[in-house]
């Protein structure tokens, strides 16, 4: 059986890379290696739009995230924290494991925050050092403007922390320009390479707390990265094969270019909502994200029984909900190595799904829409 | 050019791991993922020796040793550190780094610590909750007694923690008979895959500890690593290449059978050793590692110098000495995917780069001196 990932996480990886991969092992210390990783360097920064260092971390976007907490910080520094999905909350849980008091502010699942909760919350709490938000809610399918959102984080003395794991290389993230203090993502995502790299980005801000940060920290130091970073190398040995690899993901989406990148998933989002909507059911989020798309399952309809049919009977995988949202809807990721006929494909996998399930569907509905949309774009 | 690993990680990877993980990316929660990980851990206990889980980590070597710090300790524990080269200290820096005194024993590099000097510091130093060592010393190709320091850490109330980073799979290692509380390993040494995975082993004691310690921890943290292990999963997205790779690699080890593994290991080290000594060298090691040879360089010549026309002449890697031995010292590995004749070109182009570096050498003698043990041995 063919498998397709519609997952946000492992996504599917390009053949080039696989074998880039495949060819016998280097050593981090050998030229053929420190060009590589200068050049995805620079490639990050691009992707990134930062003129700033990227920093490639061996873990998954999980490290990334605790590196920001455990280096940003100290000990006493109060957060605020949005939580709209089980990504928001994770940056709550890591202030939590690292003693650090933060200002929740919660959002229902599916909806973005608004920047006005951001800046009343910042007005009522004083002191606040540090803001983290998640760019591409992944649990919910939900974007956050993180444009708007800096513009109030800007006013107040606090630096901007975004979880921008699925976001970046899908949306546009203007991480200089929009002043963003610390950014992260991971390999498996936009980056279309397998898990085992995190990658973060810092701002000069950042760097200032960095320094006044007494939380403990060793593996994931950015000092300790920055100093290996400043001789072309890592701190610890690096996952190298993946960085191989990222190297020509790289050079594949400078290839493409970032507008044509950002486009390209809109469109692929567009015309899975699309055929989603045809087929008469309704999204998760009210401003979907181009990352993945949530869609509501239908009343009576079992939503792990829908994502197992597809996987074990058609090799499709689609995510089921999380947490709260279990059973409730199926997301459907497009992020990375994906074309028109992979969507046309999803779609077709979900009314057949629907089906299965016993939900009333005319076949071809969802499909027509999306080959409609795809077809005149 | 052809290039030959003979560093102490990476260290040459099979073709079939290779291929492995070139095949099409697969998802963490297919069958077929899920299927390779239970095998894996399997396969990691017998190669471990213990009934306990193995916990699969996406980090170096030193995210295990960070991990193992980070769950097993009290801010106000008091630990004890042997620090006979790089990797020995490293141990104290992770102390430091979440504020945990340590006592330490400085060993000569290159001189393996005595028991007595540990059963030594146990008894004038009350309290101490946990005894770090190393396996076998990478930075001087060192071997410690890990059985015989177990037997007097043993006697204390006192965990044993052994960074094994390098030693298992080469040496044996009994972590369940010789009462070892934690064992770290990395993917890259004897277990023959690319960096990015590390291992670690838990004893019951230290699981006692685990529910004790209130040191900061999250994406290391045991307690997440045992919950998700209980579903056959991993806590975060992990390096799911890397692990179809591992159980490739684990698999040829099984086949091989450890002890052969460690005979295997043995023998290559005493070819090496016996070249080296062939022509006129000495070690720097008096109970020398199985892990890797680390030879002093002849008064008079440049070790840096060596390791360079070595690697960029001849396509072979030796590593060279660090911090206070740099220069001073070359350290031939011989860890896994290894033979006899890896070893007679090892040996080859230690003479070669001896004589482009000014030092008179007899072209054969090391390599007579090997091939006569491995022919007749």
């Amino acid at each position: 059986m063919k498998i397709r990932l519609y997952t946000p996480g492992p996504t599917p990886v390009p053949p080039d890379v696989l074998l880039e991969m495949a060819k016998p092992i280097t050593h981090h210390r050998l030229p053929v290696f420190e060009k590589s990783f200068a050049n995805v360097n620079k490639l990050l920064k691009t992707l990134f739009q930062t003129q700033k260092d990227v920093f490639t971390l061996t873990s998954s976007g999980t490290g990334g995230m605790e590196a920001c907490v455990a280096n940003l910080l100290r000990r006493e520094d109060r957060a605020l924290v949005v939580r709209g999905g089980k990504f928001g909350e994770r940056w709550g849980e890591l202030c939590e494991a690292y003693g650090v008091k933060f200002v929740p502010i919660d959002i229902e699942w599916g909806k973005s925050v608004d920047p006005r909760q951001i800046e009343d919350a910042l007005k009522v709490n004083k002191g606040i050092r540090a803001v983290f938000t998640t760019h591409s809610e992944t649990s919910t399918g939900a974007l956050n403007d993180i444009r708007a959102i800096g513009e109030v984080v800007r006013r107040y003395d606090c630096l901007h922390v975004v979880d921008a794991i699925t976001g970046i290389g899908v949306h546009d993230l203007k991480i200089d320009a929009w002043g963003i203090d610390a950014a992260v993502t991971g390999s498996q995502k936009g980056l279309m390479i397998p898990p085992g790299l995190a990658f973060v980005s810092l701002s000069d801000r950042a760097w200032e707390a960095v320094g006044k940060s007494d939380l403990p920290k060793y593996y994931f130091s950015f000092e300790k990265a920055r100093k290996a970073l400043s001789k072309g190398q890592n701190p610890f040995t690096p996952a190298l094969t993946l960085i191989m690899g990222l190297e020509i993901a790289l050079k594949l989406i400078e290839a493409e270019g970032l507008d044509n990148l950002f486009k390209r998933h809109a469109r692929l989002a567009e015309a899975t909502r699309i055929g989603v909507r045809a087929l008469g059911l309704r999204l998760l989020a009210d401003h979907p994200s181009n990352v993945l798309t949530a869609v509501r399952v239908p009343e009576g309809v079992d939503g792990q029984a829908l994502v197992r049919y597809l996987r074990n009977d058609l090799g499709i995988l689609f995510a089921g909900g999380q947490d709260r949202l279990k059973g409730k809807i199926v997301r459907i990721s497009h992020i990375g190595y994906i074309d028109d006929f992979d969507i046309l494909v999803a779609i077709a996998g979900l009314e057949r799904g629907l089906k299965q399930v016993g939900h009333d569907v005319k076949f071809g509905t969802g499909l027509a829409a999306a080959q409609d949309y795809l077809g005149s774009n």
